[in-house]
């Protein structure tokens, strides 16, 4: 099998406008990685290439005219399973919704089509975004799993068959993936992107993006929150139109979390590695033995999974609950194992649940005087072999916890497989921490400038 | 035809226990109502009385057995047609959704069904709870309106039929139905209810209660959120199991809002006879002119319906443009106008209404220093002549911006019609608020001790 690798869309827009490309011919090029990749991997659950093929020539035809919608008119997309899409069905990874449409589509994917994105078809998650896989392989070894919940999107992304996809993340499902298959993964600050019309009914869970270049992460984002603004309530997400320049930090905070303890060796020494990389160009680094400030944050965090797991089982009852009862045969062992604890609960020990993490917040919060952004692994390792679980979240959990926007950057990598550096902003600065990473992108790949 | 009369489940519930009454005679006492006033009145969108009557024969047995569920076990309810049911289409008032099924129950409806009640229908909505009425006309008097948008829940709830119904407001939707025909109305603090399941994303929206008596609607409301919490991130509705017993009041703020000036004479008359009774009670009473905490509120809440529209606009734009995308000709044109109105707003625009909201209410709370609850009309006077509108919302709006508990009382009456009294707490301070509901209705009806 070929190596996976992204196509992306931003510097072909580029090529668009200038008529040395077309939407058409790109997703044609795609739809041969469709073809390379997708039997062995298994990222979609339906597509509608052509509907693709009608959606990417009339973009052709605005780019010829001198009048895209924007700057992805014409971008492929996959979108994962839980947000509904007027076209095709969603079936939230369970036998339950088979074939199941709403006829409508979610806010997300609305702005999206407005913007003139090229929706390719659903990929694949894992059984209602949480643990339980739905057979996607990852491209880069097909006994390994290529992380979930957004399994697909991850999957159909590092191997070229659309530049970007939506995903979901309330523990670790966008990051994870992003990291063990080999792309660039995007969690918004919580509240940043509309969720309605995505089956997710969690207070810390983001829809974001998985795409093949910060640049098309930042796009796609951006041109749903513009259009369909963030979570109700929020103000969305805000910066600018185009991808946010290279910002370069002054000084950025490590945090270990409680998945360093986990991380496997060459994991970890990756990870030193480019944090001595770095500090080597100038970037101030700091660790929990170097500033107390951290250290309180790392104490804060440290059982963000357990936190997480409380808050998720109260909040996820419903609707569960109405889903065993329609027939229980139909849901994994691990969903009704989630009633039963949420079951077990009361609102005030959910009350309490959310207060602990309110307090997270607020000492996280406080980084921001000292530091830029935060970096840590995305993932304790490479992709696991097997394809029965989608491989531990610790790294990812800390963010989903603290509701600010995180990064995993494919820049680092452990036994020849991808593993992604994790850079984490700040709540509601979503292009700083763009620019930040844009930063970190060039100091790794040694293309920073002087 | 017989003046509508409610009929409360709460004293029955001790009858249910004492064995002198059961939940199956209770619902035939409502099929009587339903078979009496449904033809005129069209309270209901569906409704099944087989599985209604077998519902009712188990909790029957429970009773009999002691073992009821909750105070509640029993209690026949109808459900506002936004909410899924299981059982029931769900077809939002709308003709795009003329029996749409889900399989589902709202997260509250499946808590109600946990605490053994009896789900008797759907309730007529006006479309997508907005303001496009669908028909229903008030118990009282035929060729008025019932109110809106939770037009089925209070004329069903008005003449007997169930002792309590679901609704939501996002404007007015609970409190203005609720005055015009003469049941209470409860709309939770913002987050107090979960909405799970329910069609309704905008951010000071809340599902709440319309039901016979204070006790019944405080009953059906801690029932909800003691199996199914609030909306995800709040710790939902606090209290005790049982209604709140009565607490009098030191002192009650006055809020004229922007509706006095357009209230009929006499509805101002029957309020201020209404403060004058509880001034001379001894409850201190203070309004604009008497305290200028209280002519700040004023202030801050003046354009509470314009602040509102911006907020619901946009938060309302998805998902009108997709419904729009499938068939516009089934939108009525207030949808339609509401989509165009979002159609120009910015994320931008839409920050700053929320920003406004927020000092609103950070405003407002400072009441709590030196009342213990605002009073004020809960309609401008009775329920207009005409089905083609609902009435006005003026006096609601306050409530719903600020995001605080609010109460309409069935204690006025204006042309020998029904006219809410409407009295507003502090934002999770739901259960203070019903004991001082009970305490004015005390005072009011002249059963107030010593």
């Amino acid at each position: 099998m070929t190596i996976p690798q992204p196509i992306a869309f931003f510097p072909a827009a580029a090529d668009h406008a200038a008529g040395n490309d077309t939407p058409r011919d790109f997703l044609e090029r795609c739809l041969a990685r469709l073809e390379e990749f997708e039997p062995a991997v298994g990222a979609f659950v339906c597509h509608d290439i052509a509907a693709a093929r009608t959606a990417a020539d009339r973009s052709t035809e605005r780019w010829r005219g001198g009048r895209p919608l924007s700057p992805i008119d014409g971008m492929p997309l996959g979108i994962k399973d839980i947000i509904e899409t007027a076209d095709m069905p969603t079936e939230q990874g369970s036998p339950l919704f088979v074939g199941c449409r709403t006829g409508r589509d979610a806010a997300s994917v609305a702005a999206l089509r407005e913007a003139g994105a090229v929706i390719l078809g659903k990929v694949v998650t894992t059984e209602f975004a949480a643990t339980e896989p739905r057979g996607t392989r990852n491209p880069w070894d097909s006994e390994r799993t290529p992380g979930g919940s957004s399994s697909g999107s991850a999957a159909a992304v590092a191997c070229g068959i659309v530049p970007a996809a939506l995903g979901t993340q309330v523990v670790g499902s966008i990051l994870r993936p992003a990291s063990f298959c080999g792309c660039v993964g995007f969690k918004p600050s919580v509240g940043g992107i509309n969720r309605g019309g995505s089956y997710d009914y969690f207070s810390q869970s983001c829809t974001g993006v998985l795409a093949a270049s910060l640049e098309d992460a930042w796009l796609v984002a951006i041109n749903i929150s513009t259009r369909a603004g963030g979570d109700p309530g929020y103000p969305g997400l805000q910066g600018p139109p185009d991808p946010p320049p290279a910002h370069r930090p002054r000084a950025l905070a490590v945090l270990q979390t409680a998945g360093w303890e986990v991380a496997a060796p060459e994991a970890r020494r990756a990870f030193e590695a480019a944090a001595a990389r770095l500090a080597g160009a100038g970037i101030a680094i700091a660790d929990r033995h170097a500033d107390p400030a951290i250290e309180e944050v790392e104490d804060a965090i440290c059982d963000a999974a357990g936190l997480t797991r409380q808050i998720n089982a109260w909040e996820g009852r419903w609707p569960l609950n109405t889903y065993r009862n329609r027939d229980r045969s139909k849901l994994s062992q691990s969903a009704l194992d989630r009633l039963a604890t949420a079951e077990v609960m009361t609102s005030a020990d959910y009350g309490a649940a959310i207060a602990l993490r309110q307090r997270s917040r607020e000492i996280h919060a406080r980084l921001a005087a000292r530091y830029d952004a935060v970096i840590t692994l995305a993932a304790p390792g490479a992709a696991p072999v097997g394809l029965g679980s989608t491989g531990n979240p610790i790294f990812n959990v800390p963010a989903s916890l603290v509701g600010v926007p995180a990064l995993s950057l494919p820049l680092l990598s452990a036994g020849g497989l991808p593993l992604g550096l994790q850079v984490m902003g700040f709540a509601g600065e979503d292009a700083r921490l763009f620019a930040i990473g844009a930063a970190v992108r060039s100091e790794m790949l040694g293309t920073a400038p002087g």
